[in-house]
């Protein structure tokens, strides 16, 4: 039986699919905080690349993929998709189970298919630096590779737990030439104000956008890119889920149910809309499971608003469920999950009942991981571990039922720069994050007065 | 243009490639060290599985692969064969350059092609427990999961020196479920016996094997394993190189080059025997070449003698390229390469005038690493950037002289557990270390007395 299913490089999907069009119910626009008007392209051009601004607005079904783009990409894609049988075995299941397996990327994530991209439109307009934050910095270090690739300048501020967590990453970024800086920080308005209220404060994905959208509007010829949440990102990623439609067809299967962690929907709508697709335009029957952690659960247990992208509230109002801008997740080792919002195509799904939501205690995720790197033999993410752990539980229940199911599932990235979460785990000395309704309601409740 | 050639899983080779068979002066053949007799399969059974044995002592040109281990291997294999265009452009050269990307492989190295088979083999045999050495801890990660996949206890020694500076590759051996213990350790005499000369040893694969094979012999359940210098790991790893042969037939090109790091000889073997062999048996002209670093230079400046392949005098006399069995290593990042002697069928080779040598300091290495990474993507292991450096130089030759050449070189391994060691590069605090005639006289006359 063949594991691996392989296309070629000129398989490599043309164009990039935006979901918007085929949405009944567009997502809300994002406003502008000091009018709260509807945000105009030319408030976001001091922030971002035009062409970024064009595919954020876009309701084109088909977005072209430049051919510089494509010629890159052919470095690690198309990416193999894998039929998990080590894993089917070990669960002695019915569930066929596959996974795209986006870790074999040169900085180890998905990651990539939307740094190379951002990065080209920037140079394309004659940007000379771009600034970015980075959570356990899978998306720093992609943006690094292809800062690098393009001859741009970039600033990385990377949220201090991780900093400190994964030294690696911010070796790698360093290799690709970035400067790295640890957030919150004393170079900007946002990290200083943090610091004086809390100087022991080990940062957020929320607080580090803050400061690198700082640095980014103070200079003409630097913009700010970001690596989740926004709709031109979740378009970029949807090569993985194009891909692995023809691969699912190759293995002559069509899945039941397609998985994808869950931050701040990057690799879940790259996985997941191009699934989804037929759900909205054939009805076809699909599930689509975001996981998330238990101790950051924006999607089961946040609210629909209006809120800001950021700690500071610098950022423009955007419509998503979110468990308010100054939340501050626990120190999970999936840092690439601790975000309090969900981006705006997705909010807008979840609230259509169109995708589904599974959130897992951290404990949970680890054990998946484990189960998985002793019988598929790859090192998982910690954000990864927890599409393994659904699938998983998916497996099972499809075996307690006595049903066969199709299970699909991304595995966005490998662990081996997060080694130290494992041998925490393998010690004893994790524990899992549980969050009480009252710790919930008390970010979630600075929410009224935004809008 | 593609950058990347893919096999199917169908062409995962079905037969090893024994170069024994095509040499016209074979390797001499080990001796008992007691007796000074030439070993016989009888005096390794207690050490080796039987299967092994029989294809370290075979002459057969090809050796079939077990059906399991072929299922394994598709885990990852075949793995891609890459055109490095970036690296050209970089260079500015009009030679071809490929790689094969080992590092692809879910440890992240070749040295799964051998751990799966030697697992296997001694599965059969009804082993209980396995022993092993490791370096850089690329053939402990490699045989951990092995050991993993076929329920086999597993005790790594690693090389104290590499146990501090790559703690991942430790917490991945764990993961994995092997028992991990820095070697010279108090747990057998022969690390007893160095320790108590010398309780500060940094540790050497010479000292780790005697300590693994000690272990291995006291307990009729386990048996030994090693991840390199021996002909039937040689063999194991044949399927890089005739993986490639095909891919670069695909490319429709012939290397006039090709290039492996080269410590004990496993991964040089592999990328470089498939090819050789149409040197040695129809004369076709291709230079192979092997990256030493400057400061383990055993085809370089060794003396070809017998010797014993541990440090303390526990394993049978091998007649190979040694720098001494009691040479201690620099504490070079490049944990894979620290190993005094070549194997026997390399070492043969080498006399015979088959084979090149090129021997590179640290820091060149270091320089083509990051280069590499800037142009490729991938951050290379510090052993495979030997390699990277001698196709840079021959690249750079190819230029000067104005001609095009076809190289091919392997990448054995990405670098994302060795980032250490590109963060102390690249903060410049990294250094050469050059031997003197006088360093490499000391330890080479050592040699006199053994036969």
């Amino acid at each position: 039986m063949s594991k691996k299913i392989f296309l070629s490089e000129n398989e490599i999907p043309e164009k990039w699919y935006n979901i918007v069009a085929d949405m009944d119910n567009k997502p809300l626009p994002p406003l502008n905080p000091a009018t709260k008007q509807v945000l105009t392209a030319e408030d976001l051009e001091p922030v971002f690349a035009k062409e970024l601004i064009k595919q954020e607005m876009s309701q084109e079904r088909w977005i072209e993929i430049p051919e510089e783009v494509r010629e890159l990409y052919k470095i690690w894609r198309p990416t193999p998709l894998v039929r998990a049988t080590g894993l089917e075995k070990a669960l002695d299941t019915p569930a066929h189970i596959y996974f795209k397996n986006e870790g074999v990327s040169p900085v180890g994530s998905h990651k990539l298919n939307s740094a190379l991209p951002q990065a080209y439109y920037n140079k394309m307009q004659g940007i000379k630096r771009l600034t970015t934050e980075t959570g356990a910095g899978q998306w720093g270090a992609a943006l690094s590779f292809a800062s690098s690739v393009f001859g741009l300048g970039l600033d990385v501020y990377m949220v201090k737990v991780s900093y400190g967590q994964k030294p690696y990453r911010r070796m790698m970024m360093q290799t690709w030439g970035a400067n790295v800086i640890p957030s919150p920080s004393n170079t900007t308005n946002a990290g200083r104000s943090i610091l004086a209220k809390d100087p022991d404060n080990s940062g957020s994905l929320g607080i580090a956008i803050s400061e690198a959208v700082e640095m980014a509007v103070q200079d003409p010829e630097a913009r700010y890119t970001l690596g989740s949440v926004l709709n031109h990102v979740a378009l970029h990623q949807t090569v993985i889920g194009l891909e692995s439609e023809k691969q699912m067809d190759m293995a002559g299967e069509y899945p039941d149910i397609v998985i994808g962690c869950f931050g701040g929907g990057s690799n879940f709508s790259g996985i997941g809309f191009p699934f989804l697709r037929h759900k909205l335009t054939d009805g076809k029957e699909i599930r689509v499971i975001a996981a998330e952690p238990s101790s950051c659960p924006k999607l089961s247990r946040g609210r629909f608003e209006y809120d800001f992208g950021d700690t500071v509230g610098l950022t423009p109002l955007l419509p998503m469920y979110t468990l308010g801008h100054d939340f501050q997740p626990a120190d999970i080792h999936a840092g690439g999950l601790r975000y309090h919002g969900a981006g705006t195509i997705v909010s807008q799904l979840r609230k259509d009942g169109l995708i589904e939501v599974q959130d897992i205690p951290q404990l949970e995720t680890f054990e998946a991981g484990k189960l998985f790197a002793n019988t598929e033999g790859i090192i998982p993410a910690p954000e990864s571990t927890h599409a393994i752990a659904v699938a998983i539980r998916e497996a099972l229940k499809a075996k307690e039922e006595g049903v066969q199911k199709t299970i699909l599932f991304n595995l966005s990235g490998h662990g081996l720069i997060d080694m130290a979460a494992y041998d925490q785990y393998l010690s004893g000395n994790m524990k899992n994050y549980e969050l009480t309704d009252e710790e919930i309601a008390k970010s979630r409740d600075t929410l009224e007065k935004l809008v």
